[in-house]
């Protein structure tokens, strides 16, 4: 709706609407007094003593588009910096993905790289949604091209901004960047990245810091594995309470998906690519005389 | 040296100063011109162009003495609310803390809440300080005490903002909440977590969520697990490379503490109550009319 | 758009949009290649190196409808406070008010405090008109009822925030506080204004400082004024530049308000509102008890 | 104290600590319980509820000591790149600079830029001084050698911004920019200035508008006129009330400053210098391929 011109962006923030016409308030009248377990109309009546219990809040997916939105603009401009993002589904439930392979992601609905585990994954999901139940899983991520010396040293980590970047994601419960959790059962001679030059360029033996130290890009591939729980809404019987504190169970209607992560990977992506694009411009700011030649040349 | 007259804080910034006694230039003469293995001297000099290698500089975990001291004054406030946070050394590599006994955690330089992993974990770090090697673990944090309501809807999620503030501390290669990793495991009948009220309070029959619904505190007990990778700082032979980028053999002289957990253990609680005096004065401005009798009585 | 559900704000961010349907492209195709005196055309395409030179660009007049929506909200929260703003016309070239009848202001187009005044300042606009000219101006604002203690005591002042937030409108030249730039050519003994006590409330014998007293308010009313240049849009020949950089004449056609202050008082009281709401906010995490009481409470 | 090594800076923080030797507390025991007229004694109490009545809180000049030190940094770079910042006394009282010798600013105490003006001035306070009263007066400060594109469009204009920072100067009642309050004055066709063309460069046949149009700096001089009220602090006896909200008589002893603006000329370059530093920082990440070829040469 603004910020583009000729085909060139303005320097006007640049502004899009997404009509939200897929949503139908009587749909939700079920649970205008009543708080569905392990989704988040408690915590906001708490917070704001007042819900908008229609489909369309805050705490609903739907938020996210935005996020998509802006994360295809980053990820443009990151491309062209010769920096690449992508994600995938890792895991469902505890089938996890063992065969790599990258071409598969986008040719099935669950993003899964592998052909075989995408069809275990659908027998087990046919399962579930015929026991009106649901199911975790987990995602991962890899940035690959980006220059060693991003990140900021202090609070503003590369690791801890991309951490609140996807733990802003609804469902996340995870995060962990090279070996992760497993790195806390290692020895330092196990676990170090040892360095060696070869024509001239810096190269690590084994990455099991995730591209990432001290805070800041080491120049290798930066790797993400993210954690999701299931998709609250299941439609078997659960106990809980009305807004009046009353005990009750509820059913929750209407078709949900099984197994949210597949959505959640371009959620990823965009988080991610916003992100650096952040880092980017602050980093030019960061050595005088890069700002110097800058200001000259601007 | 200033902020506090008569005993009472005046609204100007609390300034303290630790001075860096414990710091020999000399000692890091060696390491001058070479990168050491998973530290930051590499990525450094790749962000600013020039490294300051002696031992004060901001990649040192002396940096975070200013997070501990925030922290204090943050924790002093908290506990007189009512808000209570505690964390403690959950595993030492693949030693388990089983029985907790919080009462031990401070009888113990490795702040394990349990005698007997105390005892198991002495002995394996005994055994690395002797063939000069390092070791991982995992830390454990809860949040008590907090009412429900805390955190922000969309980027600013309570998870996604306390995984920014550990996550920023050096060191760390993991964070969950909850069941974590666990989660995507679990089904969503196994996973939720069932409301139900008794004497007019709202209770969870279980707490798989770890206390945060929708990025918002539900007033239940907030869980954390963080992973640590070993200290980087080993004295065993590692291969590296030099600032002029020729491969050399590096040995890492001095003492350094082959485990830095219970080093940590402080830092993340300073780090989670900061974040959370933070989220308390943003959501006190949440309802109007909360504000209006704030200014009006204030 | 978003933001409000049966009557009340939710807590999401209350958007609206307001489409600029009053403009024609086409009109603006004889600016397209070339800088009009005074505007903002030359220094957009030095910034941006790329300029939308069509009408609804930001550094049109439109683009203030944001603030004045902002403003609006604003406003109703603040006089619910017991907190009202006031602007009005002070003077048109050198026609300045004299006898101020605050009831007049809404009584002709030109937020003028006083027929008289009124009548001879539509003489001189209906002169420039037929000259093709325009004409500068000052505006004056008040603020009543605001207690004293709002306004940070360093970098953000309340004179300096207010500042900030009014000379943010286009086409302002100058603001003062109080006697203003009059202050400069007093004695300390002239201009202090004397604290007294009357029934147990703090009066000020004089207000010279305009109401804030180290940026801070004093309770007393906070005055205001604001210098405007005339309107840079006028029908006379004008020497100027193209993009090419060759010397032009220009002649700008269309209708153009020739005095452009009646309709900067909105958003100076809009700005006004919007800033005094963020000190609000900001004021009552202050206090430790305030905050506690709040917490507890909320 | 710390950011610089072998006279580079690191990155890190650059820190100094100015220690407040010359202050004794006890010299501050006979306004413990007074509000100064025209101090900012009784607007803390009303703030913060708890004052620090000795003379080293921050609505005291003493606080500007941290400004001037950063200033003394940006002036350094921004020397560098070509552009400068100069400030001087331009009245005392009803005593206004006619003939400027930019040489003669830093030959006499009052920062004036003429000899004879100095004269009449110290005439003038040698009087004030005599009868313990004080006097208002005016600064003016001009940047020279900034490039056109400086500044943001809507908010964060550079006359905003430079107004928040020059109004959060303690004293300051005013600002202006260009013809400031007189361009209130003036006609359209008497204050636009018209751009022309020569060797390739733009100029300007006046600059009413002072070096700024739509927010932004169009590469002419940026000039601005600062209004200060006389020091507060006069030995006459003056009305006051106490704390307990009697009516007191107060008569302020010790050495003050009859005139206060030549102290104020280094912060006023300094905010200037501060706030510039931080546009070219923003400015350099404006336009993608600036950005590319920064982050590709960094």
């Amino acid at each position: 709706m603004s910020g583009v011109f000729n085909g060139k962006t303005t320097g006007t923030p640049i502004s899009l609407i997404v009509h939200n016409k897929d949503y139908i308030s009587k749909d939700y009248d079920n649970i205008k007094d009543i708080y569905r377990p392990s989704h988040a109309d408690f915590t906001y009546d708490k917070k704001y003593g007042f819900r908008d219990y229609r489909g369309g809040g805050r705490a609903s997916a739907r938020e996210t588009v935005a996020r998509v939105c802006a994360g295809a603009i980053a990820k443009k401009i990151l491309t062209d910096f010769g920096i690449n993002i992508l994600a995938y589904t890792s895991s469902v439930g505890n089938i996890k993905v063992k065969n790599i392979d990258l071409s598969y992601i986008n040719e099935n609905p669950l993003k899964i790289p592998c052909k075989d585990t995408f069809k275990k994954a659908t027998a087990l999901l046919d399962n579930l949604i015929k026991e009106n139940n649901s199911i975790g899983g987990t995602a991962y991520c890899e940035i690959t091209g980006l220059k060693a010396g991003i990140g900021e040293p202090v609070f503003e980590k590369l690791d801890a901004m991309l951490s609140m970047a996807i733990m802003s994601i609804g469902a996340t419960k995870g995060i962990e960047f090279g070996l992760g959790f497993l790195a806390s059962e290692k020895k330092g001679s196990e676990y170090n990245d040892n360095f060696y030059s070869k024509n001239g360029k810096v190269l690590k033996k084994t990455n099991n810091s995730g591209g990432i130290l001290g805070g800041i890009s080491d120049g290798s591939k930066i790797t993400i594995n993210i954690a999701f729980k299931p998709t609250p809404s299941i439609s078997l019987p659960q106990h809980t309470i009305n807004t009046s504190l009353e005990n009750k169970e509820i059913m929750i209607k209407g078709r949900h998906d099984p197994f949210i992560v597949p959505r959640a990977i371009p959620i990823i992506e965009s988080m991610v690519a916003i992100t650096l694009i952040d880092y980017i411009l602050v980093n030019i700011t960061k050595k005088i005389d890069c700002v110097k030649k800058a200001y000259l040349n601007f």
